[in-house]
């Protein structure tokens, strides 16, 4: 059994990985931390686990996760670079769901981040957790960043076009919608039901955090830069993360359907649908799986990837596990075989 | 491995059967039937099954049926009882998700169905599948008339109170609300989420199929007559019911916590929140749970039981799979032990 | 013209009185005040006013106030008692939409509100504001206290029985459901969408801020004491109220049907529907109405009595601005005719 | 008073129409037909009218409507053209708010709309109803097609950056999304909340209705053809469309907020956000109201404009009755005044 801890197990991801962990065959959940509820039994904060559980916060303590195979960091941006240095010389193999690893530049990460990094010597070493692009390094990694949500939908989209240069990677558009948990359970008035419910809008339209981190593998995927606009936008729906990409199609693309089902086909958690489908975020709701139909309107000469995902899931804690299975030697869909629940 | 067969696969009934079924350690899906989509593989309708189920609608036929140890019917009120008997005969045991077997007067069955009953001399055989109330009958049954969804939410409610005799048993209330799911998924204006979306309302007021049911089970229960007034209202959500129950209290009336703790202590679906809480709709979201709690307001002569399940599950699908680990032998637990999907 | 000024415009109280008096044929909008905001466009807050509203938030200001014909609070409980007093003197009268003047005995407010009342003196002479009881009163009033959502909707549903004597006065239930936008705008978890969306619940069983207001209110209206049980839930939609209400009937109870039509036949804003009717809560959407039906089902010894409102307008703005247009002589539907929003 | 008449009143364009046209101040509704409905009080299917209209449906007969200054088609597509030219011939003008009369073509029409129009002779009389664009034609126009809800956000989007040509127009991307009111009240699976709630999803991608009606659009604009990508969306919401509308810019492209305020300075109906604005749907909910912002992300050479109408409003009714406000020569904005409901 791999024993792990988590670092801020309040918020969705927190309670999202306990979901998965509690009912993993090759894991036993050590610690549990948060500051603020330390000595608060997780089912006070998180009833769905009432009889699965049983397990109170602590307060987050080095020598206690040092204890772990594998620490999860499922805090806000700019935590897990102040511990994750010290905890690394414990031995203790790590998995950070934020962003702190994510950018290879610490000066861009500063930029989009706000604060200068606190361990730019890592950078290199981190490895970037998407198992369809870096599963030989990530079996390796001692660190391994946890790609976003909307980097996880958006990246699989554009994968198999950009690996194979069909298309103008000057002007690629990713169009994303995310549920509301993709902002947190964080107190603020923006995310009310009362202001995001029954309601539609982009945000973030001049520049979200996701666009380098995203820009950055798309760039390594091709060999060369990528212009990338990206526009994020808020769904009134709980989970769920629905990329529509489109890109300019070079005079020698052709089919398309048979190029994504050849990328995938072996692929565990990417299921590319059949012609002419349309993939509904429902159909992930809960699961660690990527789906994804290609189209090409009207054919003509712009390809149109539509991908979902559930952020809480394939965008965050589900990935995570993913991760952990394949640095631990574990069968990669160990604990993640539940289906998605529908309707 | 049990053989089972679901009759009436492409409700929300059916494609929760199929979800929690194709994941059951103990059981092996041999035929899904659907008079409309034979032929037709079932995730083209259910994508969330994709890869996890290989398997396409048949044509209802007793015979392939048959060969079953278990068939569920998952179908409209009416259709099982057309089948039930021939089926029996065959060896096959049943568990009917519908209504037909619930009521045990043909008399009362044909007023609130609106149609005679087509094979009354079953209804003595049949057992009321509650396991929290008939689990000995349930284990030797040939057919099991599975719960309705607020009879389940109401029953787990009322049990400790009626069986101890505490409250007035001439004027229970059960103010019942439920998630839009349970309206089933064939086409009609009223559950178009256009009409139901962002708005609230009570229904069937003047009198609901349920209400002879519970009323029947509670009877049961007391062991003598009760008097219940009984209003469901739509929920602008998809899962979930939420019963709040008003009883008046007779004066010996004491520890209502202890009470509902002892009754529940060694119950694997039904969990008793502390002293205070409100259970939460979505804290059973996609488990076979009941949450209970129960108040007793102001210190008035009045009780309060919320009372929560998801309506597809404990309130159907996953009662049923409880009901077949129970006649099968099987760990009554098994393949039910997904935790809650919060938020 | 009547000048008015509203205190604490930031809320979802304030823009709803926002939305009504910018289209309010009698009214001009002197100052709308925030302590937080001041100096900010409103539309900034709140686009939907861009193009029909010029108004920048300023500083509470008793002396600007005080130049106002009549001054709405749409402040939290506990800030118009501060300064109400002064204002009075000022000459300009006052509808405080909080609850701040609801409850007649200073005592009780500080026990369920947990602060001492800053001018009891006045309470006595405040007027609660449910034209359909005390509309006299409020035509002369100097200060009127709004009176709270839930209790709109539950009085105007019990009021025709409870003046009548028809009903056991001490078995009293209202089982009561709201949308969110009844918690207000402020940053809180319990209110997120991922918290409150696609679930349900009962919350405060134990006892509710409504309760001694509603039960003061149908106490005062048949003349003796009163026994309520009060249970309000939380429902995933942004507007609107929906009271059931269940109480036992006297033997010589009669026609329920023509006794709403009779009490309510000439109140522009109480609605009472056809027999056999359940009111939708999106059928008052917007719009200042309360729509009622009376049930008896099965006959039996129960009435049940269906009771909507949308909670921003007939359950706080709506009803403010019917207030005033009593307490200034205009007609009491001017400003409040539009219909409302379905779907 | 204008006496209009409407065509096929059951739907959500019918009770939206009659919302506006109820409050008008200049129009009496002499007729509301509904071939289903015939005899049965509107009020009966909308209660959200009671007490605002006393109006049965009545049969379609053309010489009851020909009675009318102006009929409203508010029917599926396809019957309006049966029933225009005779009633054209009785001297009524029409306004038709499905497709009959949209497209310019007759062949284009039957081939996206599978069958022959019946009265390709008046195809070229018809006056595309965008005031933004054909204000003077609409004014002297006896038969006006209303644009659809998707062509009204994508046009006024697209529309300044097309009329000065500034933006590669071979590639002009539109990817829109749409709440469910958009489906209509038509019972159909696909639009149940049980099916749509909580999920997101494309569709249509392939080749939807509304591209060829936005491309001759925008062709008339640019003055020459143009290539369009058009994506729509299913949101789990009632009202709204949001388009995100993506397009190359010409190197000579300058201050695109400042052309976007230029251009609609005196519209009553398009509000041109402030730099770095995001529109929300809820702030035109209920409202005859286009808002847009411009971006220009990370200054890179692709624009990005954001732009949301209520799809029954601006999108439909409330866009029908400005055509008719400008085809009497009434103030354009008369009925139309109403304050978008937030929250």
């Amino acid at each position: 059994m791999i024993k792990v801890g988590i670092v801020g197990g309040t918020g969705y991801t927190g309670v999202e990985l306990l979901r998965l962990l509690a009912r993993h065959p090759g894991v036993r959940i050590s610690a549990i931390t948060s500051r603020s509820e330390a000595g608060r039994p997780v089912t006070d904060l998180f009833p769905n686990l009432r009889g699965c559980l049983d397990l109170s916060f602590s307060g987050p303590d080095v020598k206690r996760l040092g204890d772990c195979d594998l620490v999860f960091f499922a805090t806000p941006n700019g935590t897990a670079m102040q511990m994750v240095p010290e905890l690394l010389e414990t031995g203790a193999r790590v998995v950070d769901l934020a962003a702190d690893f994510r950018l290879g530049d610490p000066d861009e990460w500063a930029q989009w981040y706000g604060m200068p990094h606190a361990c730019p010597e890592l950078l290199d070493e981190a490895v970037y957790g998407l198992a369809e692009l870096n599963r030989g390094l990530i079996r390796n990694a001692r660190l391994v960043a946890n790609p976003g949500c909307y980097p996880t939908a958006v990246t699989l989209g554009f994968l198999p076009l950009l690996e194979t240069g069909l298309v103008d990677r000057w002007h690629l558009i990713a169009d994303a919608k995310s549920g509301v948990s993709g902002a947190g359970r964080k107190a603020s008035v923006g995310a009310l039901m009362g202001e995001c419910g029954e309601s539609f809008k982009a945000y973030a339209a001049p520049g979200h955090r996701h666009l380098p981190e995203i820009r950055q593998t798309l760039s390594r995927i091709a060999g060369k830069s990528v212009g990338l606009t990206f526009v994020p936008h808020l769904v009134p729906m709980i989970r769920g993360i629905h990329a529509t990409l489109y890109a300019g199609l070079a005079e020698e693309a052709g089919d398309l359907q048979g190029l994504f089902e050849s990328r995938y086909r072996s692929e565990p958690f990417v299921d590319v649908l059949p012609p002419g489908a349309h993939p509904e975020t429902r159909s992930v709701r809960g699961a660690n799986q990527c789906r994804i139909a290609v189209h090409r309107p009207q054919g003509e000469d712009t390809a149109v990837v539509l991908s979902v995902i559930d952020n809480l899931v394939k965008g965050a804690a589900g990935q995570a596990v993913q991760n952990m299975n394949l640095m631990f030697g574990l069968e990669e869909t160990a604990g993640l075989d539940a289906i998605a629940l529908l309707p």
